[in-house]
């Protein structure tokens, strides 16, 4: 029994709690940052391509009716039903030519909970996992339990390539797995062959296996080749994690995979370790689980095709008229839906880093935007294509105006800045009402 | 960079992984007892009802129907959408008239998802949070992060009331939450009004939240009182995790929530915490968060009271049959849809322990139930009553004949007993492929 008993209620939250951040999700649910109440807001914060006029596949809605009918709500395995497992084994055989078994894929809730199991699995508390800058927020998953991530560079002057040389660089004896992700989120960057081949022949010499973030996995531009980190691995164990959430534009449905592809029999224990971790939670949606294999199916060519050709008008509309805003410079995106702006902040003093320019952008213009620090980048941030046309076009203008509010040239910049940006944490936002201690 | 590079891939899982073990998912999917080719299965083990002759409310389907023909597949909100929150509220408020407002509400993916959220925010590695014995593999949940599980005894001489002096006498200063099942998974035993103040009178001495899991509430057979923790908790916090799964027999529909019953003001910084660990994962299917309000509405008090009637006549049934077993002592169950029968292991003297005696069992009678270690209560095993009426007598009737073959009358046994059955480690048994280290 305890010596003392508190005279108060004290309850504090664990540090796993109070260490995981998912700056994204606080700043769309706490913000206390409120926009021009004169101008409609147009959010380009979430990737959610449903906000816009982006759809489902009606194919999709119709075999999950089928399952209804059919189906009792029972429990399933684990890792998923049978008939589930293989349909992802098929599509992954019919979009990758990569052959995998049923009992490589693992159902899951989504893509975060494909990254959450990947994460819980392969690493103890201290040791670490790399992953990109820009990047999405892997640390959301990696820092409760308190897995280190370590960050390697993607070059924005060279379409967001990994860095190879700083990749090496950061790993160290307590690393246990290289995330890689393809099509990326925020730079909307497709990989070259070669890129992700020096990748694999890092992670060999180290032994070290490839977490594939792939959930945006084909949606490259008309014309670009996509190449998939499992598909040109011979000797690295990956795990690649994928789902509904972007391609068939459903991220609502928190419907995940895993895909085992084992390579050097690396995985045996690895797999046993899922097992165990799986009967954590019983796997998503029992109606959702048997209506994929008809959504897999059925959703045609045309649909995916579709999306890709629109989104890339988005983005070029968008890149083209944001380069010639004075302040701002784009990078061109050849897959998925974002495109990453740097802020040339010596052209902005008033704002002393991105965080203050898009919280502005917010209060003046209505326009909604992640800064940088979402995605452990500074001096950017990220803009989501996948709205209306026509809101597209006025919240570049409307950013247009914004900036040729605020812009200093060179010669006046020099009178004027006092301090240089520098590096801030999302959890000293004004946008975010909850802070670290 | 590393000193060294590994000649050989040699991947393990963390030990969280290794420490997270469902002992009864585990012996559903990675058994390797065969059972009786001569006879068919009959499964008494998971808590499944659907895999009897229940099935959900047909209210609830229409509702998921409805909500996919207008919905499109959106994230929500990560503590879930404002309708479906309030939906809940109302619910409560029906059921148990506590007043509570949607802000009070989390929607979460099934029971499991909001006991996790509740241990991981609760108490840090090393602290412990206590449970009852026999309970629900509670650990399975809490021993991955390292938290520690201290159990507190329910009497089976008593209804399975809890012993309130050793629960007193497991709280130590690492204590952080007491949880509390009712009504109770795997004995079916609803806790008095009397025995749940006691518990909340120690709670507040020692200023322990409760952690209530009601995923059961309600579910007593007609004649027996419900009484809720939060119901009569005057100030005493409680987090009260419930769902779909069990009352709406609707497990796989993976829908579940956390009400969180703040009292004297001590979930300021709890709540906090919910909001970052929500961040983690999405929430649940969308569409089935959308038709929640319609569940929860539509659904007639008639389907609960059938269903409530039903298992008490298959509980009577059963609680008859085994009783006039020799060698089997069942505690008759008043609510939920399990019962535990007891093992006279010295009139069985050819098996070690229960585990032996529940392997057998399957390989002789096809009978397949979940041993007492499962619950962290040797020397019984669980009994689930929610399969059809005629398979039920003669899951009753094959085990009384296993065990004809097996009983040895006490004279007998004074001679044969070489061992004293011992507590057992689910991670031993035959059915269980995975070992832990």
């Amino acid at each position: 029994m305890p010596n003392v008993i508190s005279a108060d209620w004290k309850l504090q939250m664990s540090s796993f709690a109070r260490q995981t951040i998912n700056p994204h999700r606080l700043m769309v649910e706490t913000s206390k940052v409120f926009p021009n109440p004169e101008k409609k807001v147009i959010t380009l914060q979430l990737g959610d391509p449903t906000i816009g006029n982006f759809s489902h596949p009606p194919e999709a809605v119709e075999a999950i009716h089928n399952a209804l009918n059919k189906d009792t709500f029972s429990y399933y395995p684990t890792n998923g039903i049978q008939e589930a497992r293989e349909a992802v084994a098929d599509y992954v055989y019919k979009n990758d030519g990569t052959l995998i078994d049923a009992d490589d894929v693992i159902i899951t809730s989504g893509g975060s909970s494909s990254l959450e199991l990947c994460f819980f699995l392969l690493a103890n508390p201290g040791e670490n996992i790399l992953i990109p800058t820009p990047s999405f927020n892997y640390k959301t998953w990696l820092h409760g339990p308190n897995i280190v991530s370590k960050t390697y560079k993607l070059d924005p002057t060279k379409q967001w390539e990994i860095d190879l040389d700083h990749l090496e660089s950061q790993i160290d004896s307590k690393t246990k797995a290289i995330l890689v992700n393809n099509v990326g989120n925020p730079c909307g960057n497709s990989l070259s062959k070669n890129n992700i081949l020096e990748v694999i022949a890092i992670a060999e010499r180290y032994r070290l296996p490839i977490i594939s973030d792939d959930i945006y996995e084909h949606f490259v531009f008309p014309g670009v080749q996509y190449y998939s980190v499992a598909g040109l691995s011979k000797n690295v164990p990956v795990l690649s994690c994928s789902g509904l959430t972007k391609r068939f534009i459903m991220p609502g449905i928190r419907l995940g995979w895993i895909v085992i592809h084992d390579r050097s029999n690396a995985f045996k224990e690895i797999r046993r370790g899922f097992t165990q971790l799986l009967g954590r939670n019983f796997g998503p949606n029992c109606s959702i689980q048997k209506a994929l294999p008809g959504i897999l199916k059925n959703t045609p060519q045309t649909f995916f095709d579709d999306t890709v050709s629109r989104v890339q008008k988005l983005a070029l509309t968008a890149f083209n008229l944001v380069k010639d805003i004075r302040g701002l410079v784009p990078i061109e995106p050849n897959g998925a839906f974002y495109m990453m702006v740097k802020i040339e902040l010596e052209h902005f003093p008033k704002f002393k880093n991105d965080i203050e320019f898009v919280e502005a952008l917010t209060e003046e213009q209505s326009v909604k935007a992640f800064p940088g620090p979402c995605f452990d980048f500074p001096g950017y941030f990220r803009f989501v294509l996948t709205v209306p046309m026509d809101k597209l076009i006025e919240a570049c203008e409307r950013i247009k105006e914004f900036c040729a509010d605020h812009f200093i040239d060179e010669n006046e910049c020099q009178k004027l800045i006092i301090e240089v940006p520098e590096k801030q944490e999302v959890s000293n936002m004004k946008m975010v009402e909850i802070t670290v201690t």
